[in-house]
């Protein structure tokens, strides 16, 4: 089963846009077994989509497009495809009706343009856009497909998700393929191969091992192909429980949980409240665990103190903490920790104190020094972390290295 | 000047990563003035390799690969150049040279399948890699160009910086290309579009005017193409000087400038300080500001207030005030404001509280109503935005429209 995606559009061309769609595309085939032969970003010209839609019919099972579906007049997709394969628009009622509801709620007026995007090819089968005025398109083409989905990223996901993954569910063959991933945090790629190399080395051939790393975090993805579901989810299961037991408290949990995400269910089921002191953070932890939805139920807010001022007013930190042992220091997140328990009233804090950088680094605390403490019960630990020289990063990998400390007090 | 960009990697096409070095190489190249014709990505397969250049050498003069140049076994690009061109690997002093210092500075033995990267076609120019161990290759094909780079984006980028587009300009003649790009803030396409139509209108054949919209922001920019340098500039200066007199303080700058980074010089040239009391966007208006090196001159910090208690605790927001009208309402804000300044003793603050989302709205509340609240010397502006359904999506909006409302002030 080969597929191929051709993205339409000047804008990925120029650079305007990074293409995600086409990842996003490219992830869901391979949890389905489809095999992405290629991909094809091109421009917003009739000679150039109809040459890569042709090519890629010759060696390809499935064509995706997205892109060129807007009403303005450089969106030539639809016309494309009617010249491509002989057929012409006709105008489409239920595509119409969702153009009127969508302009109806934002409490615009209907424009002849609009009325254009309810036009489709004749041969085709319309997918209906839940999220946007654009609909999509599928062309049985022989015995392959061709759909062509709105390039807005999340039109498209709720186009594909709805129709397009559903349609070629039921008309194609799949292999069964089971994925099981485990999300670790707080230790490096090396690290975990060293130690799960002995499971590496016995995984059977049809049972594949994807390391996948993110800022402190490495995921691991068993992916097993076969024939028998049943017997390969057993397979799968016996693998993932012997990683489990060889990684220990590394893993946080299973699938696409987030690290925050797992925080919160650890405070939510064990009845904790949360609350934070943040210095060169500057509240981006906060805004991690404010991502997630509840979270008024556990997580009481935050004090970013960024100056020393606001550390004395706010947290209560001494004066003299901050001259001896300056801001960036063991005393002054422990006092920071002892001020926002005492300002919020939770039973859990975290306190990250450090110099993000570019600047601001001296010989003993060079860039990428940084301090962080969490309290959970009165139980106190207070960690010196030393990361690298970009401010971001910096900021992103204490962040998480802020929650993983939080995390592992729990358990 | 037609160019091609073929990535080679089969984790690109199973979606493990996304393709950020293609719109990074576009718009080089779409400054440079060379006409990228399409971006295609294949799998690490010889034939497919060789198929996508061949073609791609059919219709442009420019071919550029990235990936496949790593120390493994499923990195083919060299050998498959060298089938393609017809010529062999040979043994490169200097490209050893490269390998040994690298290895020597990390501390590790060489192998023999780091000595293979020393390994070059013989016909190729090599081009070496100052920020890795894989060289790179450049190919004369008649008057046509083929150079493959590494698929690490920041070697690449270092290649094609240091030795790739230094080469082009060398080799090929290109036009003058002039951009001026202005930001804009609080405004949405269509309206700008509408303010700006007749000047649009008039722009000569050669100038053309791209939107480039964002969450909050709409980048507008101009490009104009030719021969006489100091003529094009002119031009260029005239219609940008029109359509800032046009916009008026819609605009907040020029370049790659963010609106955080906008505020906080605003800030310090007007020596104000800034402190935050947030609600439902959690910390992330801090987090924004806290990205730029050296706020700790003007910003103080935050107080992230996501409990009614904590309101009442930490901004001293009055009980009643909260029962009588909630803690998404102008008095809940107002008072937010009140106390965060005399928290933080700023001269300027700002406070937010909204309902995110997905869940929590009411029939006079829904999901994505938010008040935002701004005080600058005193003077206290307080504005109700009734944004969407997706909860990030709002938290960041609302974001944005708080640095606008406390840029307009400033201004």
């Amino acid at each position: 089963m080969l597929a191929e995606i051709i993205t339409i559009g000047d804008e990925i061309l120029i650079g305007q846009i990074i293409d995600t769609n086409s990842a996003w595309i490219a992830k869901e085939f391979n949890a389905l077994g489809i095999q992405l032969h290629q991909i094809t970003s091109v421009s917003d010209e009739a000679s150039h989509i109809k040459d890569a839609v042709t090519k890629a019919l010759m060696s390809n099972d499935i064509v995706l497009l997205t892109g060129g579906l807007g009403p303005t007049k450089d969106d030539i997709t639809k016309q494309t495809l009617c010249e491509l394969f002989g057929t012409r628009l006709v105008f489409d009622e239920t595509a119409f009706e969702n153009v009127k509801e969508i302009f109806g709620k934002r409490g615009f007026p209907i424009l002849e343009t609009n009325k254009a995007q309810a036009m489709l090819p004749e041969n085709c089968t319309p997918l209906y856009n839940t999220c946007g005025t654009a609909p999509g398109m599928w062309f049985d083409i022989g015995d392959k497909i061709v759909a062509s989905m709105p390039g807005v990223p999340y039109e498209m996901k709720a186009m594909m998700t709805e129709s397009v993954l559903p349609r070629l569910k039921n008309q194609f063959k799949f292999p069964v393929i089971v994925h099981r991933t485990l999300q670790t945090a707080g230790a490096g790629e090396s690290f975990i191969a060293e130690k799960i190399k002995d499971i590496e080395s016995s995984l059977p051939k049809h049972i594949k091992l994807a390391y996948l790393p993110a800022l402190g975090i490495v995921r691991l993805r068993l992916t097993g192909k076969g024939d028998d579901a049943t017997l390969l989810n057993s397979e799968i299961d016996t693998y993932a429980t012997l990683l489990l037991e060889c990684l220990g408290n590394i893993v946080f949990g299973e699938g696409e949980l987030s690290l925050a995400e797992h925080v919160c269910q650890l405070l939510k089921s064990k009845s904790k409240t949360l609350a934070l002191a943040e210095s060169c953070t500057g509240g981006y932890v906060s805004s991690l665990i404010v991502q997630v939805p509840g979270c008024s139920e556990y997580f009481m807010g935050s004090t970013v103190t960024y100056s020393y001022q606001a550390k004395e007013d706010v947290l209560d930190v001494k004066h003299e903490t901050l001259t001896i042992h300056g801001a960036v220091s063991e005393p002054c997140v422990d006092e920071m920790l002892n001020g926002v328990i005492k300002r919020y009233g939770t039973d859990c804090a975290i306190a990250i104190s450090g110099i993000a950088g570019p600047d601001g680094g001296t010989l003993d605390k060079p860039v990428g020094t940084i301090y962080i403490g969490v309290i959970v019960n009165e139980k106190k630990i207070i960690k010196r972390f030393q990361f690298e020289k970009n401010r971001i990063r910096n900021i992103e990998r204490a962040a998480m290295s802020a929650l993983n400390l939080l995390r592992l007090e729990l358990l």
